[in-house]
């Protein structure tokens, strides 16, 4: 067996029930290394221009990297990658905690399934078997419900499980995948992937460690991590207050996304905070595989709602958006809010976001009262909230409009409720206002995924904890002094790019961010040691940025073979358009800038500038020349 | 004092005799490092258009880099940079042993000489002190006497001189610039323009030692490299034969340079062979400051030549260039021939092209013995052979055409020379043969500085003796197969860029590319490791592929400022002409490959397919946005 990874992919037609093991060889697990990168070889390999991502010929694939399951913080990760229901674009989405390592311990890199079950079945992968299962019994049924019942009839407590609940089964273009009922691979409606297919969870159980060429330096530097992250004043916040621990911040900063990002500021922070959580309805913190810095939360309370710890407690990007983007205040709701999205399978942010975008078309006399049977959708009314996401989750009266997503649900609505749709390609935007940071913008206009929460820490001015630890830590990259993060500036192209390639050898690898970006705990170098003693690789930053590289120029050739363009690289009207209130009032970003800055993006890339289509010499930079094949053959001039 | 460098440039205008000290940032340094980079930057910044190299306001800057002086082998070398006599383009060339790391020991990381003194005048540094010193009595000396000389005046037998000889002060167009009468600036012509600037030599001595960050890991590799690299054999060969190791084993392939680059066989290889020398010649083996290899050698013998052991002995280009490219078999006389040329300050390489160009053109009846006063110049006429390099030194008689290089000799010749001088922008190819060795041929026609011989290495198949450690080593720069090196492939090109950035990093930090390129004995994470360690800075590979990258855009810039164009990258006749004889009997480059090869070169490196400028987009990714200010300036378009 090689070190990191077991060279078996497997390989799953539910259509005619067929389970097959694929090997690859050293040099395939190099190139593609895992998680997104390898997702994205399949999906350019195999799956058709223009296959609706619930056509039973879609693909979608659960992939761990070469490091997962290494038994050091920030290697827990896995990514599901599909094309997503909601962008028709290329969709990644990462998930934590505890199902990537054991796939890897049960003998297996990935899962590559096609195809449609004609009843609801479910995957059962123990020690290198792997059976599909029927779960008819299952449908309908919370992930909770769903976890609770295999672990019963597999008769193992430890069984890992990623299941979709009622929203996948219902197709709501947002879905989500759950693995432990709270570690979400949340964005982008994978969830009504697995749901089109019939496939309503995938249990995995494995006795295998991963095998480490030098584990002593894995351990070493796993140990000095414990040791040190307290140090970092980031990831110290991190362990004591969560993923919220910003929201303040944010908020006296006049750039937290309220009221469907109306303003940056909103005068019920407070409510919401991540001080008032700890204080008030957390329990204890809880984390990832071989992580110590815990920084999910766990929450209980019994009113105005009774909130099931069982499905953990809100992070960050779902306080500010079931919260402070609908105008909501009441922690206990958002918390309720949050654990309903974690039982039917939703994602939090599209979720949140769609709400307030129903809210304000509602103010806005877009929609009525007659079309909410009742419910008073305005800003603000947390019940009205709490219900939405219950009838949107069941596909029930409105919520069988919003199940579609802003950007058609304000196509279904018409009035120029588009205005109101804050998406890219599709996606709801996270829960960073474009406008005051401005890579983040930027950001969003060109990721090929949509307005992702993941592109936000392009942005310099966001860790401001702990700013001298990010200019150093950005120097192995070359990135040797901050810039000005607003308006067009060569420092501010360059540093994007840069980032993004860090970003995305993050997701191609199933690192954690909150480990691995520049201000936390493990540096580059870190990073660097630690994959070489994996794998017994020489490996080099060099080497780890090029594949961020090739993640992103693969998704790009998978979208431009989609028929995008580069009118598709855009933001919604809203971010062109002033903040309203609050200390950012005013702000806003330039269309102009962003014409400019795309243009330049896009040779910066080696793209064509006129249709962002990556060049031939940018293909074989990345020794991806089998692409240029993909993309010609549909009719796509590589130039 | 920062780690790694003094913080400290000499600046010396011998026109004014103003000698200055210039201070740069921390910013500065890791953006430019040293060496061709450090050097580029100020002949781009201050360098006007059009300056011939032998006027006094052209610049000739001296630099070593942040990591010289380390105290493990391989660290030792100094950068020259000027605009090249020979080529008119910028010019960069290294020398090994000792002057590099004195000069940082004696407080400074560069000189930057731009004037010419009315009368001969030499340098002196010692310990941060430096004043210009008169020199007529070194004028029309040689190398040995100017060191000795200087030695004694300046009472210190330790002082480390960088001298011209008679050929420098004579400016032929390949004098070189000399360190311990052995260690050349070889390449382009630098002797003469420090000789232009009647600047006889750099004599320095400095008492500091190099501050490190982290000393204890640097000596750490160093013992480890000295306790391994004998289990190299690519490292054993160099230890016990010397550079020439190689030289049988490319004669049995049907790839050393015979008579002019007529033929890859010579059937006096024998005679010029490292194992003959070894058994005949050698005294012993040299080496550079805190080097264990010791591949340089020490030769002596009675006839039919005295030998001077002091000037050391052969490397391979000079039994290539001197021997076998002239059909020469004879070792004594190819060392002699070495000897005068580092007394005289000549270039080996150049020297023995232009003698063998002129044998050539003597066979054809371009040339007669009238012109060259009765000497017969035949190939394979050693004495002959002597004999012209001691005219070309004093460009006496016919010596003085050549003196000029030959590509203008030809010119001056006319009858069809021009396709006998092997050349590529004006400088003499290196004694590797671009029809054999795909990449190497690419590499001559690309390179900026002309067809040198540091871009050899390029080619995959001539690291014979260790293909495993070169194959594993080239996996950190992400080059993961071997591929075939000739004929249009992609995967060539890809590593052709790879590599080339990898080898010009080396000559950015003043690497010897004998301890560092791949298949020697530290690797790339050796660097990594000890660089950071000298520094204090947490370095990357990206970032130190970058600085390769940098340069030679730079390189790039300068020669379009210039008036350079594709065409210009482009091979001699000959290297798409047939070889004559022996194993590689009909190999040839194809000249439609090459142009293919060119363009999609130029694409992959993001510059302008057509002119070959790099565009925007790149100089901006390489953090040099003023260079864009640079060309617009004088009028050349950067898209």
């Amino acid at each position: 067996m090689p070190y990191g990874y077991n060279g078996k992919i497997l390989r799953v037609n539910l259509s005619t029930k067929e389970v097959k093991v694929e090997e690859h060889d050293d040099y395939f697990y190099r190139t593609y290394m895992g998680g997104a990168v390898l997702g994205a070889y399949y999906l350019l390999r195999e799956m058709k221009l223009g296959v609706d991502p619930f056509d039973p010929e879609a693909l979608i694939v659960f992939a761990p990297s070469i490091l997962t399951g290494t038994p050091a913080p920030g290697f827990s990760r896995h990514s599901v990658v599909c094309k997503s229901p909601l962008t028709q674009a290329i969709a990644d989405s990462q998930a934590g905690g505890f199902w990537g390592p054991e796939l890897k311990f049960a003998g297996y890199d990935a899962i590559v399934v096609k195809g449609k079950a004609s009843e609801p079945v479910y995957l059962w992968i123990s020690d290198g078997e792997a059976q599909i299962r029927e779960a008819s019994h299952l449908w309908g049924k919370t992930t909770g419900e769903t976890q609770t019942s295999l672990r019963e009839e597999l008769r193992d407590d430890k069984i890992r499980v990623l299941a979709i609940g009622v929203a996948g089964e219902k197709l709501v273009r947002f879905a989500c995948i759950l693995n432990e009922c709270k570690h979400a691979n949340g964005r982008l409606g994978m969830g009504a992937v697995m749901g089109s297919k019939n496939l309503k969870a995938i249990a995995v159980r494995g006795h295998d460690k991963i095998k480490m060429q030098d584990k002593d330096t894995v351990i070493k530097w796993a140990k000095w991590f414990s040791q040190n992250f307290m140090d970092n004043p980031s990831n110290a916040g991190l362990h004591d207050l969560g993923t919220g621990e910003g929201l303040m911040v944010l908020n006296k900063d006049g750039q937290l996304p309220t009221r469907n990002f109306q303003t940056g500021f909103f005068e019920g922070a407070e409510g919401i905070s991540a001080e008032t959580m700890h204080r008030t309805i957390f329990q204890k913190g809880e984390g990832c595989y071989a992580c110590p810095v815990k920084c999910k939360r766990v929450v209980g309370a019994d009113k105005p709602y009774q909130i099931d710890p069982f499905y953990g407690g809100p992070e960050y990007e779902t306080l500010a958006a079931l919260g402070s983007d609908c105008g909501v205040s009441d922690l206990v709701s958002v918390a309720k809010a949050n654990e309903l999205c974690n039982k039917y399978g939703l994602d939090t942010i599209s979720t949140g976001a769609t709400i307030a975008f129903a809210m304000e078309c509602y103010e806005n006399g877009i929609i009525a009262k007659e079309d909410t049977k009742g419910i008073q959708l305005n800003f603000g009314n947390a019940d009205a909230m709490v219900k939405m996401v219950e009838q949107i989750a069941k596909r029930e009266g409105m919520g069988d409009i919003l199940a579609e997503g802003t950007k058609r649900a304000a196509e279904r609505f018409g009035k120029g409720a588009e205005k109101f749709a804050i998406q890219v390609k599709g996606e709801e935007m996270g829960m960073h206002d474009g406008r005051v940071k401005g890579m983040v913008g930027f950001g969003y206009a060109v990721s090929p995924i949509g307005a992702d929460h993941v592109v936000v820490e392009h942005d310099t001015d966001f860790d401001f904890n702990a700013p001298d630890i990010f200019v150093e830590q950005m120097k192995s990259l070359g990135l040797l002094k901050r810039c000005k993060t607003t308006g067009m500036d060569y420092q501010k192209l360059r540093m994007f790019r840069y980032l993004q390639f860090h970003f995305s050898f993050m997701d191609s690898l199933c690192l954690c961010v909150l480990a691995f970006a520049p201000v936390r705990t493990f540096t580059m170098a870190h990073l660097v040691a630690i994959a070489s003693a994996v794998t017994g690789w020489e490996m080099s930053l060099w080497e780890i940025m090029k594949l961020g590289e090739r993640r992103i120029n693969m998704f790009r050739a998978f979208n431009i073979r989609e028929g995008f363009t580069p009118d598709d690289d855009w933001l919604p009207q809203r971010i062109f358009e002033p903040i309203k209130t609050g200390p950012r009032e005013g702000a806003r970003y330039d269309p102009d800038e962003l014409k400019t800055m795309r243009k330049l993006y896009y040779k910066i890339m080696n793209w064509d500038p006129e249709t962002s289509i990556p060049t031939k010499a940018k293909l074989i930079d990345l020794d991806l020349p089998w692409i240029i094949d993909e993309l010609e053959k549909v009719g796509k001039s590589v130039r």
